[in-house]
């Protein structure tokens, strides 16, 4: 089960440092729960604009109210011909974290909120547009094309599929950006959450609050784990292969990225979703390499280390049989949880004070200041 | 004297979120200390480089060390091509706080860290280069001219004028732009700060951590609130009407921005000082109406609710009478506490755990998933 770890010390870890009604992490009896259900359940039976629906609004949607909220992501996709501007000058070696960050705080400079009463279109705007700001980005830097952002894609996993490769996605591929979506939707008061939640308590506005999350998720410990995952599997042979590199690994105290959880005790919840999709597939795909050495991975951390994949270790082999790029990996994580960052941005709004905590002073004592000739 | 208030319960009032070695806020006997160093001494005898290089390096420079100091940062003052193209792209009616937060992150794609060891340079460089980008994007949107931002100025404070106004300022002007720098650059764990340090804590990149901290400067609880205080006073004709229109918003129950502190007490430090400031250069305006109205302002607010001026109300006669629109206001505290949110994050990666707080879960009981048919 995947209960919550004992946790005390550094990093805030235990503290409570707000309220929510979003989600629950690691309580008894259900691993992950968004505004109530189990997000196994909604992996299985719903696709991820009906999640982000459910996160924003607190229900999931009836059918016309599905269908509504779909027509007005979709007449939102378009990026304005500035940021495209900007986009079009960010180099192809550039960090794709970096231009959602820019891009996103360009976006703030071109549709800024000017009241809090525009939270959710300024939200809806952002999900229906990133899929295509940083696919854009990607075709333009790496392939030289200006490609088309309003395609007929039906949903947010469907369009960044599409605006990626330029073509309709399979169904499969699809399907399982969907449950990726979701199962990375949100997550509690994680670093960039809390970020974001700093944020609003200044009452910034919500392309700040985004932005910030955003340079967050972006650091290996967090959002970046699963390219960095991505780049541990793609170099192993085999599983035999697997075993003595992460054993190598364990050995010279490295950090293996895709393991391990702050609050979760025994496993991640996500983690047995994604991975099944992962195996469908490696079958799909006739090459199973990356799926059986992450298999062998999982049982030799477990064995090892008593560490347990966490939401981001199959997605590395996920993406990479759908052919995303590794360096998209992170990005795609933005395009999901971005629900729950604004989400929480609109829960810190309506019960605000300003997040200032205190610290523990161990620096000099009171000195004078000697003029600087003397120094 | 500006002790610390009893501090406790929401926004982390009071709890203790880490370590640090770079500042004081409220302890007994000195309200404010930078590294042990009182900040009304540092204000006194320093110029903002010598105390940017004493936060960032934890001791004041000598003569030569200051003179290598200041040589580093003014050949660091040029904008990169594509950091203009952006900046040329961003329209007037902009908030200039999402411009200095769009600037940092584009910044972060073009010369982006590529490991920790790069952290002094590329903070150097932010020091340099913020004064002017927030300057050339102010001349082109509102004047249409493209300004040379290397200029001859000798310090941080001189820059951010001279771009400004495209003269060498006064040595009056340069003063109390050095002096309010000082007093802007470090205050421990304040929101802007904290967002920096949660950011730093998944061990993401400076520009990252900077653009977050901007973006949580900007809210009106915080940065914002010397533009808030300069909206205010400049529609007061004289202290009379100054008393008639705050007794009329305290009874309203409004919020008086440039007033109040998460953790002072009776007090804020660095209001003496700018205070004095503002005075002077009331004099020397010959025009003393804002000073005294905000004086007037002060002595209402404390006699009414026992609130104090914080350091941003008399920044806002202070910045106004040196000729320098509103709404340049809080990106001057950018270009200043830029010094303290990296200090920051080095102290933050040199003894990291990612911060992740708990949550105190107030949402809806387990429920099953209708199928949207159902629903
Ligand atoms: C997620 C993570 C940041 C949680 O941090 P945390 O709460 O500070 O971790 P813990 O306190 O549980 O760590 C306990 C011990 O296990 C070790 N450990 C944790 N995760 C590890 C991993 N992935 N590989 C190797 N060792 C690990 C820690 O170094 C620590 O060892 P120590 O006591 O000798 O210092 C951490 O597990 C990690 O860095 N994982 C890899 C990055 C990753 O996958 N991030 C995505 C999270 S969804
Ligand atoms: C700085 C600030 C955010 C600190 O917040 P805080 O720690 O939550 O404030 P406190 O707990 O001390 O507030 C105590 C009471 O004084 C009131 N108060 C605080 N500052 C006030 C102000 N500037 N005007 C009117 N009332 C104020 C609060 O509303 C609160 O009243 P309540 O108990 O009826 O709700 C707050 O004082 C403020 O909003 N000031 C104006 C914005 C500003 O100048 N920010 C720059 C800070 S450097």
């Amino acid at each position: 089960m995947a209960n919550a770890k004992q946790l005390s010390g550094a990093g805030l870890r235990g503290q409570v440092a707000g309220k929510t009604a979003l989600s629950t992490v690691g309580k008894t009896g259900s691993g992950l729960t968004y505004r109530g259900y189990d997000v196994k359940d909604l992996a299985a039976s719903c696709e991820f604009d009906e999640v982000a629906f459910l996160i924003l609004k607190g229900e999931l949607p009836n059918k016309s109210e599905l269908a509504q909220y779909k027509t007005k992501l979709k007449s939102m996709r378009a990026l304005p011909q500035a940021l495209k501007d900007v986009l079009e000058r960010i180099p192809a070696s550039a960090h794709p974290m970096d231009v959602m960050r820019t891009g996103c705080s360009m976006l703030g400079n071109l549709e800024t909120e000017q009241r809090f009463a525009e939270q959710q279109d300024i939200t809806d705007r952002m999900l229906a547009l990133f899929p295509g700001m940083i696919n854009y980005w990607y075709n333009y830097s790496h392939h030289n094309k200006q490609i088309e952002v309003e395609t007929d894609a039906n949903s947010t996993a469907e369009q960044f599929l599409w605006t990626l490769h330029g073509v309709k996605p399979t169904a499969l591929h699809t399907q399982v950006m969907e449950a990726s979506l979701i199962l990375y939707a949100e997550h509690e008061f994680n670093a960039s959450t809390f970020t974001a939640r700093v944020c609003a308590s200044t009452l910034s506005d919500m392309h700040s609050c985004i932005t910030g999350a955003i340079g967050s998720l972006r650091g290996p410990l967090h959002g970046g784990a699963n390219e960095a995952a991505m780049e541990l599997i793609e170099n192993m042979k085999d599983p035999e292969d697997a075993e003595q590199k992460l054993l190598g690994m364990l050995e010279r105290k490295e950090k293996i990225m895709g393991f391990g959880h702050a609050v979760y005790a025994e496993s991640d919840p996500r983690n047995a979703v994604i991975k099944a999709w992962s195996e469908k597939l490696a079958k799909a795909n006739g090459d199973t390499r990356l799926y059986d050495v992450s298999e062998r991975c999982e049982a030799v951390m477990w064995r090892e280390k008593k560490l347990f994949c966490n939401a981001d270790f199959f997605h590395a082999s996920a993406y990479n049989y759908m052919g995303i790029p590794t360096k998209l990996f992170t990005p795609i994580f933005v395009c999901s949880r971005l629900t729950g960052w604004a989400a929480h941005v609109m829960e810190q709004r309506a019960d605000n004070r300003i997040i200032r905590p205190s610290a523990d002073y161990v620096g000099v004592e009171p000195r004078a200041v000697k003029p600087i000739g003397e120094r």
